[in-house]
């Protein structure tokens, strides 16, 4: 099914420690950062059993959040619960990517 | 919404020419991809009007896809009609970076 009306905001972190704990540690951040009310959808992944020359797969943890438009996802990022999430994380990465997408015409 | 079982597949597509006509080719390219009856949900996307250090904005095109497994995803690529897309749209990019995400733990 297309996804219409929707902001894509797909967040790669790259850990300082790749192990289990800074892993677990992560994703039970992000599992309680998933109760802002703007977030539609969300995903918390790892890299898939995929190998070719176009897959990043470098990455430790996959967060990807679909929004209904720009102003829910522009609250998000001033959400306390967000900003409570990067004071108590942000220590377990070294590099994060993000892409924003928006509906193509 | 928490999207479990799933396996994402995010594409983004760089344009040898970044116009509207090479755009617009690769996007009805992609309406055509999407029969492809293993794609559970997919969204074709521009990058969203955000500015920050940490976000990629130079690709043109957004392509993200749910399926259900890993086995799904891996007939999606020698499924016919995605063939057919290679060879129809291949000469638009420059550049294709791949995604692939599952569930974490």
């Amino acid at each position: 099914m297309q996804m219409t009306n929707a902001f894509i905001h797909h967040v790669y972190f790259w850990l300082k420690e790749s192990n289990d704990e800074s892993k677990n540690e992560l994703v039970s951040g992000l599992k309680k950062l998933s109760a802002v009310t703007t977030i539609r959808d969300y995903h918390i992944g790892i890299p898939a059993d995929t190998n070719r020359e176009v897959i990043e797969k470098g990455y430790d943890i996959s967060w990807m959040l679909v929004f209904a438009n720009d102003a829910d996802q522009a609250s998000y990022q001033v959400d306390p619960v967000h900003l409570k999430f990067v004071e108590e994380c942000s220590h377990l990465w070294s590099k994060v990517q993000v892409y924003d997408s928006v509906d193509a015409g």
